[in-house]
């Protein structure tokens, strides 16, 4: 074991690594990256076996950052520092975690803000749209590159748990175990409409000029702002907002609009506009439009079993019960493919009053059923055979 | 009988009349009107005891065209004429249907589109904020006019069961019946949310300027229409939206921007397109502004019943399972307050797909419990009792 264990169960300073792909990738969309780099953090250490990796996908609006701190001083750790650590779900003590920055993302790997080398201007919105299988290619490069033949687990919320599923059926033989957390085997059409709501609200603000914003020197705040607040929204459940914030007027906690009446008004602005400085609008035009288009059925004629037949991994699929952006219904339509295709399959509908989100918070059951899932694949690979 | 027995179930062609009420209005939030119009329909035959006339409440969105036509060549009647008519839910053979535009509203009663007499420009943003009881107000001096002291009914969808509600509460001895349809006795923070990201959404927009669009000759549709597309998404539900659109891609039938990918946007962006250019951005913000604030209870130390205990009327309360904007959960709280003040209240939940919208519809058992509702209290009048 290493020193990791007598912390506590805190990651402390984390680094982030830039992987340079030093040659084409051709995308989905038959476009061509001549190069690209991905930003990315590692937590625990990789053993001799170079077996016991687990890849963290993210969802919409994340990044590589997703445990530890990059200064003693941040606020706040990574984004899913609740379940990534020593001793918690995701247990740094036992596995080697990475956790990157998705291609057209905005945090520091190749996407719109990038250079473009045809024009030497940022790409904006001429980077070419990727959709997750192009993810999973490029996230695979990145696994060449450290020496990650098989990963022990994949796992994703949200848009990463369609990540972690493309994965295994991508590349079988390169994945233990996936862990797909509420998320779905293709959007609904009221998903879409949202995700189409937000993009509207973005185009509509004047200084989204068709993307070309940065050339501008002007931001379309207002625009990211709006699409954040209809994604918040519809992230929470109506019981969990009205626990939180019920129909309490604005008490000065977050914004003080003076249109602003009702505190759950007031909350909602501050997300969007604490959002509005840090997301790139064109990153979050290319990751709506792959959310829409990934359907791993469509290649197979609707069939998602057949779709999901050469996968050998051990699955793990966790929904909540209030989440209803992906609810357990969908959740469950994945759960019956992989038991249509005979696939090793365990399952949770994990009772939380706190909607979509919940996959981010460490509830005790949801961690404890990863944990356990976690520990078990651990184990079947020490005594050599899955 | 009228003579109406005889033609089918169409109430035919309709006229608008106006309702001037030659004096001051003073406001909930202490602003005087000086003097007001009203637009209004009626279908039926008021009879000479003046005793079988329904109140009809619009929606958000609504106006006094609930049912008819204007011109024999109109594309589509009122937007209620599924329940409005001869044999119908509501049925005009007995009943004298009074239809009308809210106070503040855009299709003809006074509002932000209205001249301000002290200024002589319309009001647009300074049209005082009408609440729900300023509308029962306004509509009670209307039935003055027309000589009715009692409404045999008194029904709404929405925010119209919400003025439905409101007069049950604010006007005993005149409201015999009241139907209250997909409705809640408050709007849950959820409701707020979305309606604040609506508001949002016009207040962005570059034409908005601040509610002074039309002194500058501008309109602020694209707000208005994503206003109108967050609201068409919660009016609908998941599996109305997946059975009529699935992940169809566009057909051509709606929207054809070539942004669009699938159905299910482009029929957003034609409804959002068409609403915006018949709806008035100012009138938008009162009317969700009137919904936030709508809490009957409030004034009695948040006990519903206590504040529905001088009610007299009988009472039927509506919902739709799919509605998810106005559960049947927030129904049953409206029921239980009913029952707890020992009210008269029959309730169902209705079986339906269609969401919030349902109400709208002309589904069997809908329309079946409504006129048989109807009916009997047309029958207890009859008799001399209620």
């Amino acid at each position: 074991m290493s020193a990791q264990t007598i912390q506590a169960d805190a990651i402390g300073l984390v680094e982030v690594h830039t992987f340079q792909h030093g040659g084409p990738l051709v995308l989905q969309n038959g476009a061509t990256l001549q190069n690209f780099e991905l930003v990315y953090e590692t937590y625990g250490q990789l053993n001799s076996a170079r077996d016991n990796a687990i890849l963290i996908c993210h969802a919409l609006s994340g990044h590589h950052h997703a445990a530890g701190r990059h200064h003693p001083d941040d606020a706040k750790p990574g984004w899913w520092d609740a379940c990534i650590g020593p001793g918690k779900a995701i247990d740094t003590n036992q596995f080697f975690v990475l956790s990157l920055n998705n291609l057209g993302g905005c945090h520091g790997s190749t996407g719109p803000k990038t250079i473009n080398p045809e024009t030497g201007k940022a790409y904006g919105p001429d980077f070419p749209q990727v959709v997750v299988r192009d993810w999973v290619t490029s996230q695979a490069k990145l696994a060449d590159h450290l020496g990650i033949e098989t990963f022990a687990a994949v796992i994703g919320g949200s848009l990463g748990g369609m990540q972690a599923m493309q994965w295994a059926i991508e590349y079988p033989d390169r994945v233990r175990s996936c862990v797909i957390i509420a998320a779905a085997a293709k959007l609904s059409a009221q998903n879409i409409a949202f995700n189409e709501i937000a993009r509207q609200a973005i185009v509509s603000d004047q200084n989204y000029l068709d993307g070309r914003y940065e050339e501008a020197d002007k931001i379309p705040n207002r625009g990211l702002m709006l699409a954040r607040m209809i994604g918040h929204v519809t992230y929470l459940s109506d019981d969990g907002m009205g626990n939180k914030f019920g129909r309490e007027v604005k008490s000065g906690e977050f914004d003080q609009d003076e249109s602003i009446e009702f505190q759950v008004e007031s909350y909602l602005h501050y997300q969007g506009r604490a959002f509005s400085k840090y997301f790139d609008a064109n990153t979050y035009m290319l990751m709506t439009h792959a959310l829409d288009q990934f359907d791993p059925a469509r290649g197979h004629a609707g069939d998602l079993a057949e779709a999901l037949s050469a996968a050998q991994a051990r699955f793990l699929v966790l929904s909540f019960s209030s989440d209803w952006r992906f609810s357990s219904q969908r959740s469950q339509e994945i759960i019956d493919a992989l038991i249509t295709a005979r696939k090793n399959v365990a399952s949770a509908v994990v009772e939380s009053e706190h909607g979509h989100d919940s996959f981010l918070l460490p509830l005790t059951r949801y961690t404890t059923i990863m944990k356990t899932f976690l520990q078990r694949v651990l184990d079947e690979m020490r005594e050599g055979g899955a």
